[in-house]
């Protein structure tokens, strides 16, 4: 590989995940292993923070592959994040000025995002400002979601994770409700608003002996009272547990989100917005009388790295280490992704793809994916969604808790 | 050891844990290890199943020593539970008797009843029965709960492994809120409703460089608003992301608990029973005006069997044998409990104690263990509950799900 004369530079953006650390590994790994920048610096809290100059030379954080090793299974951004959209160079090109000034100053030959949506929108108008200005940096993405709605890549790193830690607990949800011989109605509402990925992933707690979830609703439905209450009574007839798994994002038969539908008050009269698993409970309490319980699956669904999936961190260095080759490929303005090579054995390889086309658009569940009665996934999701859970990491535990990475580190120096 | 001739018969009741087949394993390995007895029934469904002559011969289901390797780490109960309060022998004394002849239909020498406070109720009633009416019948009480509130046993069995789970989890959390150059609050509710032991295991959460929850609020607290609202934005003055870790059970400066104390209505104009962590929520958004969120960890605390805690599960097997031992030795009406005999090295042994004084009472956290502002808990607490989380158990997986027993192999045959 031909070494690139300068430094680079690497951010991440946007919502936690339990793999965007193994991603930053494999940038740090790849550049280590073909020496080829001289320096890695890391920027803090993303685009937001360099424009601060808030920035630090990654290369000393991480001289022993120790470190590097733990950082891998560390969630959430050990570089920070930001929820800052950059506005257009029309707008304000003083801001990509001051930008391409910094990168300047700090010798930057490569610029690396990692995040969604939202940054792959930072990505594509760098890139172009860049290429427009002649300013000679390269611009790469790197995905990173637990909602797996990126176009183009067949996967996002941090899904399986995510996806893995919601399989292994509706399945121990099910242990928890088997227990009573009586009969009884959970519902487990799952992060999503807009694409049911993470709620299918509820269908992989399905085993030998376990058929639950029941019944799943993904945001790409609409929602039938009626139909709702319909399914479960049948379902009623022939099992005393049911489970149901729920996006956040599941809407009502008008198209509006559930969670808004609700009719609660505050005490000042405010209408409270309930989670979607609430109403669905109210429902059950209103229309069948039966006991039924809501149960939110938090923040811990993108944040449990002490169940990740060795497929989706394995995957994410190499992802990382990708977008290293890619820049010495002389990319720009490219997104790498995942390309499914096989499925048995399952196989994925690198490639990159127009960010352009992946900037601010959504990847839904396919229709052909969600059962004719919309309350289900099919077969050939759990066939692409099973290899992306397997494998379980040796975590690190010191003193009976995980022992990550200091996440605080780099805001206290 | 003497062989008793004769059979055994256990059964499990109350609340799910994690480490509760680990005690029927512990029972079960026991038996086979000393020949104790002809053959270990298992009651399903605890007592209430019992009456219905509901039981199995455990034996033939747990021939091989793989198979009771992956039921210890099988979270909730094998044999299915109850909540059945039995009635005094006054009030029915056909209960009684009707217990005692499916007792003796099927050769039973020793009752082993797995659970918490109301169960230690039954294994009291039913050993008084038997002395009274001079059934050759031993009871013997095995401690289990995830709330760690009976009294003379150090800790129960299943507390270890919730508290792991509580404090992996606010140590995710943490890292979850650290990434945002922003000003947060996050309350996290944990189970518990009246003694406050698994809240209070938040603590376990901080280590080198994570100092939250900054709170802790236990239900042997009133909580006052304008204590908890100057604490709040004393902490904000030193540090952007505010954790704080609230038991269910929290309770008001009117001693009513605090989950009782909102004022939303449903659309029946029914008041809504908030979480304490709603009400808090509520007291900050109102009160400071600042961004607040509730994260309410839910049954995974007692059924989250993959990050169980090591010794948890071998102390559970241990209580479970020590209880086989007892029998052995002639005792009856004791529930067998946790000495602590040093703490550095941490070591604990078995003992039996009267179940009289341990049945339907509750062992609170000392006040003394409760820091002076009533906020947090001392270092006593953490050198007190430290090596009960320590250790990890390698659980298999199959499918990138956790291969656990089938849960409901018991309740299909």
């Amino acid at each position: 590989m031909q070494k690139i004369v300068g430094n680079c530079l690497v951010g991440q953006s946007g919502g936690p995940t339990v793999a965007i650390n193994a991603t930053l590994c494999g940038v740090l790994n790849r550049v280590i292993e073909t020496e080829a920048y001289d320096t890695v610096y890391g920027m803090l809290n993303g685009i937001e923070g360099l424009l601060q100059k808030k920035f630090v030379n990654l290369s000393e954080f991480f001289e022993t592959e120790e470190e590097r090793t733990r950082l891998q299974t560390t969630p959430a951004m050990y570089l920070g994040s930001c929820r800052y959209k950059l506005p257009s160079a029309d707008e304000s090109p003083d801001t990509y000025t001051q930008i391409f000034e910094i990168l300047k100053e700090l010798d930057i030959k490569t610029f690396f995002y990692i995040g969604g949506n939202d940054s792959m929108d930072t990505v594509l108008k760098l890139s172009i400002f860049a290429e427009e200005h002649n300013y000679p940096v390269q611009v790469i993405g790197i995905p990173k979601t637990i909602d797996n709605d990126l176009p183009i890549t067949d996967h996002t790193p941090g899904y399986g994770s995510a996806a893995k830690y919601v399989a292994t607990s509706l399945l121990e949800i099910a242990h928890d409700t088997y227990i009573y011989d009586m009969p009884s109605v959970t519902i487990v509402e799952i992060m999503g608003r807009n694409a049911g990925w993470l709620t299918a992933a509820a269908a992989l707690a399905r085993n030998s002996y376990n058929a639950s979830p029941d019944l799943i609703y993904l945001p790409e439905v609409s929602l039938c009272r009626k139909t709702f209450i319909e399914d479960v009574k049948k379902l009623q007839t022939q099992r005393q547990n049911i489970i149901i798994a729920v996006s956040e994002g599941v809407k009502g038969e008008n198209g509006d989100y559930l969670s808004a539908s609700g009719t609660a008050v505050d005490s000042f009269g405010h209408k409270m917005l309930s989670g979607a698993a609430t109403v669905l409970e109210d429902w059950i309490k209103e229309d069948i009388g039966c006991k039924a319980r809501s149960v939110i699956l938090n923040v811990l669904q993108r944040s449990a790295g002490h169940i990740c999936s060795a497929t989706d961190i394995k995957e994410s260095l190499m992802i990382g280490a990708g977008a290293v080759d890619a820049a010495a490929n002389g990319i720009t303005g490219k997104m790498v992704c995942y390309k499914r090579i096989s499925n048995t054995p399952y196989k994925v390889e690198i490639i990159t793809s127009d960010v352009d086309g992946i900037a601010n658009a959504e990847k839904k569940v396919p229709a052909e994916w969600i059962t004719k009665n919309q309350s289900d996934v099919t077969q050939d999701f759990i066939d692409y969604a099973r290899p992306l859970i397997e494998g379980e990491m040796s975590i690190a535990f010191k003193d009976g808790i995980p022992a990550y990475c200091n996440i605080k580190h780099l805001q206290q120096i």
